[in-house]
């Protein structure tokens, strides 16, 4: 089976490795000019709205999948028109890409979400803030991940300048959560309804950046929570794939963030750390075969490295049992690889994870 | 870091699979036009006894390995020559290519072997069936695998004409273990001395050609017999890599069949089935890098597809863990792929293998 893969970064390199077994091949499409994955497959070098090139991807693969968030409109139509089966449904991306349409999906579905208001001009930006309690987090409602393109407010501000300041542009407002950690519940689904989730995972965030997960083997008491949330998220889009939900935990409350319809950082740890790994599990639903089990292997942690990679000998040596070098150039920001910890205790996967942290590879 | 292969089968394609993880680069060097690892890494279409590409190869190398176990001395020669890291050692290649080269070499370790005796003539194969009780096995003294040049000697027969048939070439007799059944030590050395072994697998046979291999997540009673085995006998090669001995269960008793210098059929299961692969292992230890854990999932067991490649989806819903296509041409005799089988008891294990077994795939 051939597999278009719209984008070729890290996530498509990991993907194409947990496929090759199946016998699957792989056709990248990123206008970069040496992508990470490309190695891993043909890669066609073009802009993600060339709509060209999509269509001739879409008819060239059996199915197309993508890697990367931000495929311009044109691009998401050229996708979804015409027969080629694209998981999962461009629909799912579309609604992610936009704040506001996501924060009202999952209103639709009984989600809480926090209070937010829309904004288009300074007028209804000042409105907004009026009307939120602060602390607040003004977003440009499309285009901003990693913690760019957003503001934090503590205090009053100038409507107008902070409007012109954010480019202009269609924003969201938000009450900032006062949650106490963040989750995140990845799952797949498949065409014919069957759905599997992976075991909450806890993420830590420096400078707006993914810095580790945690797993434990004791089932979260939100588990089922999430779950059910994940079944409405999933059924509502027909979604076909691994999907990931940003989840804060507020008490015994689960608030929802932000969806990403794809393979996520946060399930990094599934590689080395699960039976069957969300890049196994995204490419074995979109290519119509049965999902695999989804339980961790012990206490689990996942390390990333932004900026900077430290050697697989340092990292192996500090008690990583997995660790994936992106093959990308290091540049501040940039994530470059990932470790994983398979450890019998809590507090071995903390002392490992507290090694790997103190390694030379963080740079925001 | 990269990585030279000789050869580019099934074992090129998972060591690659596993290495890529680490930042690996890989080079095959194969004399077939488009072998099954070669969509991997770059492929040099070369015959093993090319002395100038293998010398090109170690060159061009940070470090070379091989996965195929017939390298001719010819290319053995060039590869041990210079100063290019060749692990494991081509000494290990070149006794394990030799049947009685290997058995003195097991005996000068006090390891015990079947009662045997060399022949290069008539008259010595003569003497030598006349020295062994019968049942016998009269093998070629190298080039033989997969039950091929061998004759199984229930009764008496003419040494003379059965020297011809085998092509008067150098032989081994050796008597017929009366064994319960066999297993399979495997484990990795690194170049500092670090030694970490796999538990025991046990392998059932159909043709000559392994079938199924088993492994139990208790310690088998033998388990450090063939741990001090695996000791002697990489330790005595000054061996760097995965190594793999095959061994003759009879009662309380261990007796060494052969040894492969290289990743093997019956540590497949490590592949979805330990906590880390024996791909991986091997790379670690050629690359430098510490070895990681080798404890099962679980009830583990691998089926082999020989000749005929049921469908990913039907090895899936017959209840497979991990499913592998080595997307080569099927033929009868020829290894296409495998399954995992990750399982919460022997029986739940057994069943699968059966489904396993039964589905379209096995053609010796």
């Amino acid at each position: 089976m051939r597999i278009g893969i719209v984008g070729a970064g890290q996530l498509g390199r990991m993907l194409a490795l947990a496929g090759r077994g199946l016998g699957q091949e792989f056709v990248f499409l990123d206008p970069a000019k040496k992508p990470c994955a490309a190695a891993l497959g043909e890669h066609w070098c073009a802009p993600f709205a060339d709509v060209e090139q999509l269509t001739h991807l879409a008819a060239y693969c059996d199915v197309v999948t993508y890697e990367f968030e931000n495929v311009p409109a044109a691009g998401l139509d050229a996708l979804d028109r015409g027969d080629a089966r694209v998981y999962p449904p461009p629909r799912a991306l579309s609604i992610s890409q936009d704040r506001r349409r996501e924060k009202s999906f999952f209103e639709s579905l009984n989600i809480a979400v926090a209070p937010w208001a829309a904004a288009d001009s300074a007028a209804s930006l000042a409105a907004a803030l009026e009307q939120l309690d602060r602390p607040l987090i003004v977003k440009t409602a499309t285009l901003g991940y990693d913690g760019k393109g957003q503001r934090r407010l503590e205090t009053r501000c100038d409507a107008a300048s902070l409007f012109a300041e954010l480019g202009e542009v269609a924003l969201c407002v938000e009450a900032v959560v006062d949650f106490d950690y963040e989750v995140s519940i990845i799952g797949t689904r498949t065409a014919a309804g069957e759905i599997t989730t992976y075991p909450l995972c806890r993420n830590k965030h420096v400078g707006g950046i993914l810095n580790q997960t945690c797993v434990d083997p004791d089932r979260h008491e939100l588990q089922a929570t999430a779950d059910n949330m994940f079944e409405r998220v999933a059924q509502a889009l027909d979604y076909v794939g691994t999907l990931t939900i940003e989840l804060f935990v507020c008490g015994k409350q689960l608030v929802a963030n932000e969806f990403a319809p794809r393979v996520h950082n946060s399930g990094h740890w599934t590689l080395g750390g699960a039976e069957t790994c969300q890049f196994e599990n995204h490419l074995r639903a979109v290519s119509g075969l049965p999902l695999g089990p989804t339980m961790p292997l012990g206490w689990i942690g996942m390390q990333n490295f932004v900026g900077a990679l430290p050697s697989a000998e340092a990292a192996l040596r500090a008690g990583a049992s997995n660790f994936q070098n992106y093959q990308k150039t290091p540049r501040p920001g940039r994530k470059v690889g990932h470790a994983t910890v398979v450890a019998d205790s809590a507090s071995s996967r903390e002392s490992v994870l507290n090694r790997l942290n103190a390694l030379p590879g963080w740079q925001v």
